[in-house]
């Protein structure tokens, strides 16, 4: 495994990180959340990632019972947790959004599910318009002066919020966003860099980054069509559906199946190639994998070798095939 | 129900809440306190008032026990408590007044007998001209990074006081206070109206008020004198029958009656519209209303609908009753 | 009783207050201990002074037990203890001073002989020219703002070293001192009245005066010599007795014999006029009274009505005996 | 026993002072170790000091159980940790470093080890390059307001890294490094002497400094070669045994050979002699010595009877040896 640097701090997160999102607390058991859980771990990984909002809670508590369970060490492993999801609302309104009272709340909460005595990780899962960004900054702040986080930053915020709770942090002496959860891979890329392009250098700022596949379109898996028994088939991931094929104007699919006829030519999986291409942009700490089978999640992980492997005409190949 | 912020702050709480002032405690039992909590909830309220001087605290208490049998949970509602109500003395001074001795012990006490780790709101229930403004604001400042209170505010301050804590907090990176609960209501409009002005753009003060209709006088009740079984009547309410009734040369009565009458020709409730005329003011966070049936709440929590149905004209009618 | 703000502070001490200096835990026992208290209290005094040396702790140990039989509300008392009293030191250094350390343990310590949560007042009972003051005053915060003390003060600084305390108090954002406990009485008195006085207004500074008899002087008991039956007489108490009769060039009997004849003619009692006399000072906060019986305390007690009673004329030929 | 101030801090550590390392928790037995610690403290040693790279941890173990059984009082002794020992890696890269997580992580594991509440003095054990000075500055100013750690530190940093903490911590009113840690004898001076010169008046820097013997080759011992039951001659400290006699060209072994003919002229030992010398350094706070031996410790520890026995003309023939 490699480890990288949470932007400028001393956090030295794996490259290769695993997400519970989409799979934890629904589409897969408990038994099977532990052997994922436990290869990750033995294949160098550290940082394990969660939200209050993937299956409503249930995402935590089955990674927190199954990290007790193989007894991992507290100081060894990272564990992250998220709130506020802004596209689902609770009909309360104390229950959702980044006021001083849910940011704590939720906390608290994501730290009885996990099992922990503090998170590593706390993100302000999406911006709240109707919270001024220094009540939430200040929230975060308590947070980890009383030990319950170690760093907080936020996900899919826009550079302008995240510069403003930067600077909000520094007039106040108080600790800043030190990372962003953004989604990143070969069809979505301009904000990571170019949009957060002066955080990293201004601010520290590092990014631990979701969706290197685009949900799987970018393994090729969809090259043909969507079939009955896969994830984004079933009803209720209809809206995902939708996000990963995208607007048909875009060609996403013909991009891909450029990309796929790359990935064969040079004798590699696309989904490595995808993965290992994200890992090249030094401002990505860490790229988060989900995965419902062990075997899956092991094929990924060597993403890594791919790096060293492929050589840069191909990376700009790659590259032509999304232009 | 419709929700609203705190001020400029991030904590949206229900446009019309529920206080425990005069009834919890005393005029009624602990099934009927149940009862009306219940009704509050259900009806979308999420912020339930009270103050240590309440029952003597047993406002709080009866409070405190209902929300816990009801399992409320602890993130979807707000309870507030409040120190130093200057008007009721103790004998001891460290049993009053806002230094820092006794906004500490206060809140401890509050935590206790409302069976809860924070209070989401604390007020200063007074001023307190004996303890320099900075210690208050310091204490309470302490409280929130201890974890102990959410928001601190204010009861019945002066615009000018208000301001000083402000500037207090602002100097020395402090929490500043985020609200006011003053008495608001169709006969007692300048102070919400004009005194406070500039600190809801300064400051983003918000406000909950108390006495939407005056002690029951905006209902009409009292236009034919007072009851011997009204609340006014009886003798240890002689101080508010005389702050209900107000200076004769007012002819507070005669506004009421030229309201009634208004309201009769509406065909609205003379309460729901005094109710609905507070909730037009955008600087009104949440109206609070008390009740000792549950009848009365549910008919008080029906102002909402009363805004949107009476029009301009209407409206400017009631105020010319006032004139 | 009488109360008066400590300083600035919204803290309201009773103006006579009981300490356990020389005799709690050591001349008297539990019972009359907690006779004195609960005298004390009944007569509305609502501040008990103590410090980590009074009997080596013992003073805290009786105090904390008969509050506790006593039942008294938390919040309508103060207790203090003290941390160092330079002229005893311990052989191992770590267990004296105003380093970090010590000011911190002795604070734990405290809080465990006297059986409480917090320390209402907690004093550096002699100044350390071995440990910088910004050491002590950050020592100090960091106490009050994790609750375990809620004012903090010095005993027989110098106004210099006060101010000093003060200026680094202001320049880092910190609680300042907000009391001293110096000796004041009719034989001793320009440290009160003229050393401190520019912190009076300046940084607020209460006082909480010990010694208003100068150890029994001023009672006129040693007019005639010291009984073998008298406390000066035991030999423990050899210092003190040189302290208490002082310099025989000041000659201390003599002004004190002037003084007494002067009440003798006001048909006053001479402890109680003495007392009076700290008391008509109003930057005395409270005066401190010790007492073994509960007759003497009682008696000393009512000072407060010799200050009303004897007229400015009478006051100053008593400022004359000690010319 | 001499005591010294920590820099400019209040805290008063014994001149001479015990380490776990090398012996605790390997070489030398639990009851060995009891009799060590007991030496230690009946000599008036009130600083005891330790890390959790010593023995990986076990070092601590050992000695917080045998301060344990002696019951020797809290508020009596210091006792420290280090975190980060550059030169031993863990492979996962969150359980070395200087990040928030793992200083506060091994502040933790080691208060438990140790069976304390809180660390007397904590100390970066070596320097980060991948974490940025601030980032620690910041972990361990939250851990002392915690109450975690009373004094923070550095071990082997260089001034420059020192000096870039103390500015870091005066900019944001944090805790300032207190003092270092670094090997001092007459050997290897540089550093101490010269380097760290202008932060003992600027920064009021003090230093408790490791191998006053130069691991024992100061005693003379190795002057005819390094017997096979030496501690040099086991195979686990061929590193050490590396650094001990150094570079031929350095001739350490003929200076050696030097300075203790001129202790046999004096009649003094060498080891004693040694010692002696590093507590003429006014800005050495504490001389930390290792023994395996309570005979050893004691001699040792009457190093301090040398200083003063020990006339100036010798000490210059003593530093005449190592030109």
């Amino acid at each position: 495994m490699q480890y990288r640097r949470l932007g400028s701090s001393g956090l030295q997160l794996s490259a290769l990180s695993f997400g519970a999102w989409v799979t934890f607390g629904g589409q897969i058991g408990r038994s099977e959340a532990r052997n994922l859980i436990a290869a990750a771990w033995d294949n160098g990984v550290n940082f394990f990632d969660n939200a209050e909002v993937y299956a409503q809670g249930r995402a935590e508590e089955v990674m927190g019972d199954v990290i007790g369970d193989l007894r991992l060490p507290r100081d060894g492993y990272c564990v992250s947790s998220k709130v506020f999801f802004g596209a689902v609302p609770s009909p309360n309104p104390l229950q959702r959004g980044l006021s001083r009272k849910h940011v704590i709340d939720a906390c608290h909460a994501a730290l009885k599910r996990l099992h922990v005595e503090y998170l590593d990780l706390y993100y302000c899962h999406r911006p709240d318009p109707d919270t001024p960004i220094g009540e939430t900054v200040l929230a975060m702040d308590t947070l980890i002066r009383q030990g319950k986080v170690l760093y907080w930053g936020t996900s899919e915020w826009s550079a302008a919020q995240i510069a403003e709770a930067v600077a909000f942090a520094r007039a106040h002496h108080l600790y800043a966003p030190m990372m962003e959860q953004p989604q990143y891979n070969l069809l979505h890329r301009t904000r990571v860099e170019e949009e957060y392009a002066p955080l990293y250098s201004d601010a520290g700022l590092g990014t631990t980054i979701w969706s290197p596949l685009a949900s799987g379109l970018l393994t090729g898996k969809y090259n043909d069509g969507i079939g009955a028994d896969s994830r984004l088939a079933t009803s209720s991931m209809d809206w995902l559906q939708a996000a990963v094929l995208g607007d048909p104007a875009e060609d996403r699919l013909g991009k891909v199946r450029r990309f796929t006829a790359v990935a064969a030519e040079l004798g590699e999986s696309p989904a490595q190639l995808a993965i290992a291409w994200c890992l090249r942009n030094p401002n990505v700490s860490s790229v988060i994998l989900g995965a419902s089978r062990v075997s899956q999640l092991e094929e990924n992980l060597r993403a890594l070798d791919v790096v060293a492997r492929v050589e840069d005409a191909a990376w700009k190949k790659i590259e032509a095939a999304f232009a």
